[in-house]
């Protein structure tokens, strides 16, 4: 696995992170090529066994933020098994010497302890707010305001998003971190501690997409609008099979395309000439998204799903299609079949399943097919690779109880 | 602009992207100290006027989703326009040569074409879909099941995310395929293409979290579930004066501190006696999550919200505040009032707002103010300074239509 394809082959990750953030950044670091181990302490973290699970009580949430990495359990309240993640660490070569972390209080991680034992470290820390309180996805999404604005307009109560955004934001941005402070010390030889926080993350792409400037400029934000496409054109429609469809009108060429091919083109110019206005122009669609979403409905209600996604495509309309979970995975067409972006993998413990490979697609980048770790199960394989451990050393670390499983 | 500190300086990237994942992905290359030029053809691309606006009708979604960069402004339907964009990533040295694109069917601006004349071009390209055909952040989100689980456990229809969340993930990992490119190319000497679409980007990630596994191993996925967190104990609780606050107990030293703080170790230990379970684990806390809910609410319903949060804190409690978009901005204890994470910025044209700093924070990286580009004013600048170009060569242009603006 050290191997690997892709352009961060050579770099070797200690991941003693846990929950969303971290692992998803150290998982897409390993799509990329990376060698990554991801240290458990004996028995498992506390996100080992979290749901959802597989009937032999795998869990799957850990399953697939872990894949492409190797498992290894240390007795990390031990100095001996200190001493092991602290040798990983210290493994001499450009290509090592970084650690995604996001424990709190623990002193034996912290960055000026561990130069002693590797000067150029690079280490990035994930924490929950800056000031080191804890925060997760859930306690700091309600913080910005997002819940106010999601759900039916006439909704008296926040709705919390079920996609853990802050989380994966903070992940992706770690896994930056780590590929930028690398590039640094190739040319400088100086490592770094980089620290982040899911509170920032949130409040810091809330800037990026102008809703702070919106309230610091206009004095109020905008208001809750069920499922409309804020600025421009969007908004689902039912069919007669009680199916439903997002449409997007984004500029006006797809407009024109949605008028077309709903048939409302005198009705829609009659009132672009009343209103004084024209829908060609995205904020005269958004400040009459009623009246025009009212006025389209008709022609979606008319017809069946399969006659409405017929039509949608052959009318060039951008649009999506409603679906669940269930159809996600198991429609013909689902992205999850496609043997480019999954492979089905073999859980070496029981259930196979589909698993993703990188997004970015590149020839050469991502071949490798993507596995999924059991927990401990590679701690003896890890150690001989990276330390070049004997099987003597190692039958005294286990005898030490500084290892658990393999 | 070119010298800006942060471990992506020296790095200088052409940027045709528009709407929010090439722009977001850019403006976090930006923030590292990448030297970022935002080319839009004359009178700005059709992402330039978007909502949000401030009273002087510049559109603080572009202000927000450009900030660090230069903005140029360039004929790209002519020849002479197009070679202006050619010459720019043709400029020799390693920091050169990249390319962040989502254009459409356009040509010129194919990976075998612009090779001829940077051989070893970087170029990212964000499709909607692997295929070509479109897709935006709202088409794409309904297609992965999320709206059918977002929203009210008795809400018949799908709730669609506010946040664009497919569009910022795709951003960062844009963001990260441009430094692994780099990385790569500093030692190989190759280029290369990346193409990555929003509808994989949100297809893979469903996998890293247990979804996908969830259908495929289980048969089906989880259901609707309010305000619930999956797969432990977390809840929004109403306070007597018509707030609201998310409390979670992801550990059991979280749960413990939860109980200890309501009183309601009495009761809760009955229940598990009576139901031989024990909610010191997670998912005993998640199945039972409605009868615990309810005994919890009438302690956070007697207090008003001010007792709320400071007995939240004094008993250690993980826990969020649900605010406004106002509040998130003008709370005395805003993020946004933070100076390390907002810089309060001149727009040159009009209004002040906080622009915001990279969430990474590292001594010597992200030291660079946040500034708000102006559509084109950048155009002589950049062509000054990464082509020399001269007066005379500069009118030529302008008078040949080449260029907009400055």
């Amino acid at each position: 696995m050290g191997g690997a394809a892709g352009p961060l082959s050579g770099l070797h990750v200690v991941d003693l992170s846990t929950y969303v953030a971290g692992p998803s950044a150290t998982a897409v670091l390993a799509q990329l090529g990376a060698d990554v181990v991801r240290v458990d302490p004996l028995g498992g973290a506390t996100d080992t066994r979290r749901l959802p699970l597989a009937p032999d009580g795998s869990s799957l949430y850990w399953s697939g933020l872990n894949q492409g990495k190797r498992s290894i359990e240390v007795d990390l309240r031990s100095e001996a098994g200190r001493d092991v993640v602290r040798t990983l660490l210290a493994v001499p070569g450009p290509g090592h010497g970084i650690l995604v972390s996001n424990a709190v209080g623990q002193g034996w991680l912290a960055h000026e302890a561990l130069l002693a034992h590797r000067p150029d470290l690079i280490q990035v820390h994930i924490a929950g707010r800056r000031d080191g309180r804890p925060a997760v996805d859930y306690t700091v999404n309600c913080e910005v305001g997002l819940p106010w604005l999601t759900g039916p307009v006439d909704s008296q109560l926040p709705v919390n998003h079920v996609l853990p955004a802050w989380d994966l934001l903070t992940g992706l941005h770690t896994a930056l971190a780590v590929v930028a402070a690398v590039r640094e010390r190739d040319s400088s030889g100086s490592g770094r501690i980089i620290e982040l926080a899911l509170a920032d993350v949130a409040a810091v792409t809330m800037g990026q997409l102008g809703f702070v400037a919106d309230v610091a400029v206009n004095g109020s934000a905008r208001l809750r609008d069920g499922n409309y496409l804020y600025g421009s054109f969007g908004c689902d429609f039912a069919t007669t099979d009680g199916r439903r469809v997002m449409v997007v009108a984004l500029t006006e060429r797809h407009w024109q395309h949605l008028v077309d091919l709903t048939g409302t083109r005198e009705v829609v110019g009659a009132l672009e000439g009343a209103l004084h206005t024209d829908f060609g122009n995205e904020e005269a669609r958004y400040r009459n998204r009623d009246v025009l979403s009212a006025l389209l409905a008709p022609w979606f209600a008319a017809r069946t799903h399969a006659e409405v996604v017929v039509a949608l495509e052959q009318g060039q309309v951008l649009w999506g299609d409603y679906r669940t979970l269930e159809e996600l995975v198991n429609a013909p067409d689902s992205p999850v079949r496609s043997g480019d972006l999954f492979a089905e993998t073999e859980h070496p413990t029981g259930a196979s399943f589909p698993v993703a490979r990188s997004a970015l697609r590149s020839r050469g980048w991502g071949e490798r097919t993507p596995t999924v770790p059991v927990l401990g199960a590679d701690t003896d394989d890890v150690l001989r690779d990276w330390l070049d451990l004997d099987d003597s050393k190692l039958a005294e670390l286990h005898a030490a109880g500084a290892l658990g499983s393999s």
